[in-house]
């Protein structure tokens, strides 16, 4: 039985396990294995592990402090699988983000000089730059925070998120075919799409091309999932993120569906006015429904909405200070776009918050270099 | 934040929370809040904290040294709410009880003398005896081990379970109304059931009364589940487990369905044939299908089959040597009675495993008493 140090750690409306990586290095076994076997992923119920048996609680981040300059650390995020002993390494995600600039406070892995601690991350995956800023009153670390997020109603340290100069983090363009609007084959046929690069790849449709208004309850969203999914396959082939005979990436590009906003209730009933937000968006996350949004996501459609030509302009409210309020299932999250140094593409800030749930000593169960 | 220490074990298909008696207490918060707080429990995802969102993985003991002679340590058992700001402390789990077996033989609760450690528990809940043997070779404690469970292809530490004398454990009668048979009025009318006291109260139907078979995979059974949500409260009140202006418990008694063996698959696929059980069974877990069935269940179905005139007896097979072959969704769990002293109803012996997952320091957001 290997024993590995970790931290639960709620960042916004997703719970991840953050690791150090000397101590991951340590263990003698490669990451995979490790976190396979941790969470139990060949369980459906993830009984034997640490892992939440959903998306948005099967989640990790492996951190080191970084030798790079005006970078304090970097971190590898994991979505580790459910019932499917894969561990997906080819994205990021700004909730875990979240989290580790907190753990990096907390464990310290940056410095603290003032009454705000900022710290500079790389995600290694995709190589998206992310600065997290913490209050540390008195240059001391909390673990008390009154902030909150839609989607949950638990408060917590506030993080000011920020994706730096996020367009193209990926592949390098923020609209990887050269096009705003391309034309995908689903199961039913052609369909619009617009491939955009920003925070993280993302493929986004017209809500009303499925049938629906893009404000609908994450049930009735649904049965939109199977096509989407055969989507993400299409964009990710158009995308260059994927060549034919590579395996199926459940995670890249994300895929979700935008419309015109429109009044509509949250998943926990509260209603929401037409005029309360700018762009309504339902995204999947793996194989379900997203109970909120991931947060490249958000950034994603923040690029895409600003831009000429791609569906998410064509119906989102413009504002004239550059806030994009979108309505999804948990509530709305708005997304603010700062102007960055010449060259690069602008800062995208969103307030978030994260709170430590455990610090532990996880029991590994990995023989003969495989999860037992 | 409140900082408690506390060790996550998965016993058998369960993953439990334990924490020491002392600890909890060392709090200055009542372990409702405490509890309520460490696992979010108003959250339907409980996202916030250490509980899995489910009925399986959102359970607790709070353990100490017992100062009954004969009795090593005491338990409380807590069913914690998922959306739902309420502990159950009403009933046992057998689960739970293996894992307060392994977490008792790891720090000390009993002293190791030979290759092999009994813990003997009292389930303070119930007033339940039970207990746990556990390999100890060479006075040493381990953490790996081999033993498998229906449910869950994960290994861990075998431990043999022991339900002592469980007839009447918390009424003080086997049969709580006197009678094999009683008549419950359900949604669409009158239903046969059979009340039993053995290992937990339960209340048993017959599955053809519900128009099944008894042998459905869990999504098909779940159609039943409304209905027996609602004799669960009728069988309360026949068993004089709670009175009419109670509120109403969605954890006591147990419910299910019975049938006669006949071929099925579990829910991972594998063919099951009718020669190879001898009952087949379909519990209620809170509101949704137990996945397997809980152990205090199993033994409340070996007392009832064993016991004629009750609906368990009418389609069990019979067998010579007491043993009784429960077909669950999850697979086949033998339960064996072994003779007891005299005045004593016969000890239920279930054959378990269970396994360390983390060591853990919880951070518990509890602001003036209560969860934050």
């Amino acid at each position: 039985m290997l024993r590995l140090q970790g931290e639960m750690i709620r960042g916004g409306t997703s719970k991840c396990w953050i690791f150090g990586h000397h101590d991951v290095v340590a263990t003698g076994v490669d990451a995979d294995t490790l976190l396979l076997a941790a969470y139990n992923a060949a369980d459906p119920r993830q009984i034997d592990g640490v892992g939440g048996a959903s998306s948005t609680t099967s989640k990790a981040a492996i951190v080191q402090i970084s030798a790079e300059p005006g970078i304090d650390v970097e971190y590898a995020f994991a979505q580790v699988g459910i019932g499917d002993e894969r561990v997906e390494w080819t994205s990021n995600c700004g909730n875990c983000a979240t989290a580790v600039a907190l753990y990096a406070v907390h464990n310290g892995l940056v410095r603290i000089t003032s009454d705000s601690t900022t710290v500079r991350m790389v995600n290694v995956n995709t190589g998206a730059r992310l600065s997290g800023t913490i209050p540390t009153p008195g240059r001391t670390v909390t673990d008390e925070g009154t902030a909150a997020v839609p989607g949950t109603a638990a408060l917590g340290v506030p993080v000011l998120l920020g994706f730096e100069d996020p367009a193209g983090s990926t592949t390098g363009r923020a609209l990887p075919t050269g096009r705003t609007l391309d034309t995908l084959t689903g199961p039913t046929g052609p369909v619009e799409a617009s491939l955009v690069d920003a925070g993280a790849p993302a493929a986004l449709f017209e809500a009303k091309a499925f049938g629906l208004q893009g404000t609908e309850f994450l049930a009735e969203f649904a049965a939109a999932v199977p096509a989407l999914t055969v989507l993400r396959r299409q964009a990710a082939l158009a995308m260059g993120l994927a060549k034919e005979n590579d395996p199926v990436s459940h995670a890249v590009p994300k895929v979700g569906v935008v419309a015109r906003p429109s009044a509509y209730r949250t998943t926990d009933g509260t209603p929401v006015g037409q005029d309360e937000y700018d762009l309504a968006v339902r995204m999947v996350s793996m194989h379900a429904p997203h109970p909120a949004i991931g947060l490249t996501s958000a950034v994603a459609l923040a690029t895409a909405a600003a831009t000429p030509g791609t569906l998410a302009h064509r119906v989102a409210r413009q504002t004239a200070d550059g806030t994009l309020r979108l309505g999804t299932p948990a509530g709305v999250i708005t997304a603010q776009a700062v102007p960055a140094a010449e060259g690069a593409s602008p800062t995208v800030l969103l307030h978030r918050a994260a709170r430590r749930i455990v610090r532990a000593e996880l029991l590994v169960p990995v023989l003969e270099g495989r999860p037992a």
